[in-house]
Formats: structure tokens, sequence, C-alpha cells
């Protein structure tokens, strides 16, 4: 196959991936907004940067264009429901997600899950579409760090924990 | 801590991320190169299109933007060795990695792992550097899937299988 690429069949390749699930969270004058995201990889630590893709189809996700923060919140096994929730289940409004879970505040406004394995606080220093998604690059300006636990895995299309 | 982050904060920060295992190769008129990574992500599945984050200060490195392609395989929880020998363990040359581990051809000329759970050979179609790494981003040209196995996954500063 060595041409154009199917969508089913990069999902189902991609599906072997084994990945980290996060809650990528901002607030602002554009509003809050949390989803779930395994799309997030680190850039580097001087200065400390990392990245997100997330879908650019949910017109709510241009909030975290607008305001220009986000913070990524690294899940814990025991955050599942979470997961699900952040993810679309139950179909919450962007508000009432956060009624789920405990949320503070650190260095830019962004929403800061306390149970969260770690929580990087970031402002948004590059963003960009590319195809369907937003990649946005944020430098990194609280770390949160929570108790050590398990954590949440997606893989195979299930939830898993290492 | 709401200035600069420190680089050990935030690695021991990134540590508690569960990440799968990838070796990222090119070749091409620049010459071969592999390396392990764990900052990987998904784009897009319509073009299915990928990121990879790779440090700049290996100047072998620079391959990846020269020849202009780069195949990311997705390892399979028996390839902890292969993982080791790419993240530099025995420091062997660019070219001696390869003389581990089967590897074959597809679309662009970066070399496929025959035993990876799911090879995606990509066209190089933007490439920048952010502080200390480039984010290469590709266009998926093919896939090879391989059989279906745990995945290998670094957490910790350890491998583990899930």
């Amino acid at each position: 196959m060595d041409s154009m690429i199917e969508a089913g069949l990069f999902r189902a390749a991609m599906s072997r991936f084994a990945a980290a699930v996060h809650i990528v969270t901002t607030d602002g004058a554009a509003g809050r907004r949390g989803v779930t995201a395994t799309s997030v990889a680190s850039v580097s630590d001087a200065p400390a940067t990392l990245l997100v893709c997330l879908n650019t189809s949910n017109e709510a996700n241009q909030r975290f264009e607008a305001n220009g923060c986000f913070a990524v919140n690294l899940l814990a096994d025991e955050s599942e429901g979470l997961a699900r929730v952040f993810a679309g289940e139950g179909a919450l409004s962007p508000e009432a997600r956060f009624a789920e879970g405990e949320w503070g505040l650190r260095a830019t406004g962004a929403p800061i899950l306390e149970d969260a394995l770690a929580s990087f606080d970031c402002r948004l220093i590059d963003s960009r579409i590319v195809a369907t998604h937003r990649v946005m690059i944020g430098e990194v300006r609280s770390i949160h760090l929570g108790a050590e636990r398990p954590c949440l895995v997606y893989h195979g299309r299930a939830y898993h924990r290492v």
C-alpha cells in the first residue's frame, strides 16, 4: 500500500501504540475547555516544552488557541472514569465536565487536576493547523506532581495500567 | 514553582509518562540513521500524518532533514535489546546499529523493521527547531503491520510491556 493511506488502516495501526492518557485543559476569556488526549509529546527540557495535537472539528477546541494557554494533566490508573467524561461520554457541556474531579489553578489559569500524576501548565508559544488537527506547542510555566501511582494507558482501543 | 522550570524537575515529571518505544529511521543521500524515540504522536488520519521530536545535539540526526523521509517503527515487547542499541548503548556507529534486527524498504527508502508492531513510512512535510529539538511532521506513504504482540513501553525510566 504505497500511495494514499486509508484512514481506517492508519487508525488500526495507531491502535497498536500504547499511549499515556491526558486531560488537556484551558481557561480564560474564551471559556473553559478540557479534552482527553493521547497525542502528547515531550519536545525539550531547556526550556521545558511539550506539544499536544487536538482535532479542529470541535468548535470548543478553538478556546485553547484563543486563551493562549493549556495544561496537560497526566492521568493515574484510577482516573479512567474522568478520561471517559472528557472524551465525550455522557455528552456533557464543556463546563459540566469539570464537575467531575478536583481542579485547581497554577500559573496560567488552565485547570490543573489535583489527582494527576503530573500536570504541566503551559503558555502557548506556537500553534499551527496540520490536516484535521492543530499542533500546539507550549512552554511549561508550572509543574504540579501528584502521588506516584500507576499510569493510565490507552492501547488496542482499551484502557490499561502500567 | 511558577517561573523557569528546572530541567531535572521536567524530566522527573516526564518520567511518569508511559510511552510506546519506537525506532525512527531514515536513509538516502545523507546516509542512514536510526534512533530510539518515545516522542512520537499521531497528528491526523486524513491524510495520515504523524510527528516525531528528535534532539538536534547529535549531528547524525541532521540526516532525517537532509533525506526528507523517515519511518517510525513501533517496537514489540521482544525488541528491548534493539531499543537499547538504537538509544546508544554500546556506542555503535550509525551504520553498525542496523546489523541488529531485520530491515527492509517500502515507499521512501527509510529502513522498516520487519518485527515492528507497525511501521509508518513517511515523507517529511514539515520540520522546525523548537529549543533543543527538531519537530518533524511526516505524511504516511506506506504502512507495514507486523504480528500482533504486546507493546514495549518506557515508563519510570524502565522498559515495560502492555
